[in-house]
């Protein structure tokens, strides 16, 4: 089956909310009046960011599901997206289930796919998103304030948790490893939450390289600084909050550097508590209060007795061996 | 060097056009009032789209080149693109040259990098790229009629006059090899040429996978069919047309199925030749009329007698070994 063929059974849609999807040299978005585009990009690589047993169905989901997140923390609402896919070889059943994946997703938040190229090559999926956000009522990371609280939503390490069942250096329940393996195959974009926070938050960055690096992100942009008590991590990490005993500073690396989360971490000023937890339950997403944003810059972790400690958790760095994502 | 300083490094230039652009979970577009966002994609893969000898210069103009030209088929005014990048290890000689042809021809269409991702992997490179174009007036494959003039910008042949002379199949004159080189690495986008075709052409498509084949996608989505002399072809190759004596067949294949042209293929009612005369003098960017368009479905190639002849071209495809692209 040649490169026509391929797209026309298996990607090629009508567009229903956009002007013009898959066929010709472009697509066409026409976002609302008064209404901005958000567009993001993720490029995933086979041994890199997925094992090369993974179920197609999941891999379809992910790849869309990491590009929803980034629309998800900038309170953008999903429109469309592009797929890029390098294949070595055209394997109709990988390709069905990659699709019907992808579409179950992409269904869900009524995003179209406009567009795309394939190609021989080394498997890659480049997915790039685009969603529709109020004019200036975009989240950034820039906006974080001395004073504000720091959130999270869901919970985190569960993902890195299944990894390390995966490589076999932690031992899991059956039932355990299946939900933590949901966690890393499936992540659901925090969309609605996101949504919801426009307004109320005043910064917000998804978690795809750990909480700890991607929080350094928001805590640069914004020129300030937090503090967190490593004392969080247990009721953080699904698996430990209902009853998993793991060693604890595993738990903390899992939850502050684990990576492949997919949870929103947002700021938002103390006297809008209320409207958080108001966001979170119209979102049907549960949402933890973990810290406070400070003026001094840098991440700062606590132990039991408030003291700052040194914990060697490094964001995580697709260029680097990275014992999070490098799952080949 | 890990991803952050890299991205900082080189691909980080603050926006002007945009509200926002490299550094936050998403960049935002803001199309002008009455604007749709023309968006094209697509991925090169070394070995298959480009040589891995290339300098990265070209390779950094190509990848940007062949997006553009998707805007200019669609008569869009380019605005952003989005840039993702795998790589198998940090060259910063080759990040600097490939960034440095990246942002001259972005900077020639005031097209400004808004986000993106690396990622350690094969050599792979996805570009996303946006224009806007009026609402209702974008050029698409679909609206080719019977009487309508068949149109190519520019020269035909020459990047696969190139590629055959990397691959020995052809002996060139240094100069002409030079000039059919630069051709192949430093394709020039039709971006002037397809706006002013904008209300002049009534179907448009850019020249990737060689004329034949494109032009059969313009054919089968407007419904319609064509005739073009082969007769056409030595003219239409730019190392012919100054002189070079190459097998007649060769030529006639280079030209109407070579590959990587990046022209423009379009059609325009007869009653618009003065236009389309105009619209690629106020583009700079030559015209050939090289046919009609018919009512009897497919694309008809003729001989010195007007009689349709069998030709075994086939429309370049990425999942089959090409002698157009497959050139590691």
């Amino acid at each position: 089956m040649g490169e026509f063929d391929l797209i026309a059974r298996y990607f090629e849609r009508p567009v229903r909310r956009n002007p013009l999807g898959v066929g010709d040299d472009c697509a066409l978005l026409q976002p609302a009046p008064g209404m901005q585009l958000a567009v993001s990009t993720d490029l995933l690589v086979e041994g890199r960011h997925f094992l090369s047993t993974v179920d197609p169905r999941r891999l379809g989901h992910k790849a869309l599901a990491v590009n929803l997140s980034d629309l998800a923390a900038c309170g953008a609402q999903p429109l469309a997206f592009t797929l890029s896919l390098a294949l070595p070889r055209v394997d109709e059943a990988w390709l069905a289930g990659f699709a019907e994946g992808l579409f179950a997703l992409a269904d869900v938040h009524a995003c179209e796919l406009v567009g795309g190229d394939t190609t021989g090559g080394p498997l890659a999926i480049n997915i790039t998103v685009f969603g529709e956000v109020p004019a200036g009522q975009a989240l950034l990371r820039s906006g974080a304030r001395a004073g504000d609280d720091v959130w999270v939503s869901g919970t985190l390490g569960d993902a890195r948790l299944a990894l390390e069942a995966f490589r076999g250096t932690v031992s899991l329940p059956q039932e355990v490893f299946e939900a933590a393996r949901r966690r890393l195959e499936l992540p659901q974009p925090r969309v609605a939450l996101g949504c919801a926070l426009r307004g109320v938050a005043s910064a917000a960055i998804d978690l795809s390289d750990g909480l700890a690096g991607d929080l350094g992100h928001v805590l640069r942009r914004s020129g300030v600084g937090a503090s967190l008590p490593l004392a969080l991590a247990p009721q953080l990490l699904a698996a430990t909050a209902a009853g998993l005993q793991l060693d604890a500073q595993r738990v903390e690396e899992f939850v502050f550097a684990g990576g492949d989360d997919y949870e929103l971490a947002f700021t938002a000023p103390a006297s809008r508590r209320e409207a958080v937890l108001d966001a979170a339950r119209s979102a049907g997403t549960p949402v933890t209060r973990i810290g406070g944003i400070e003026a001094a810059p840098g991440l700062r972790l606590l132990d039991a007795r408030g003291q700052a400690v040194v914990r060697k958790f490094a964001g995580f760095d697709h260029f680097r061996t990275s014992p999070a994502h490098d799952a080949g």
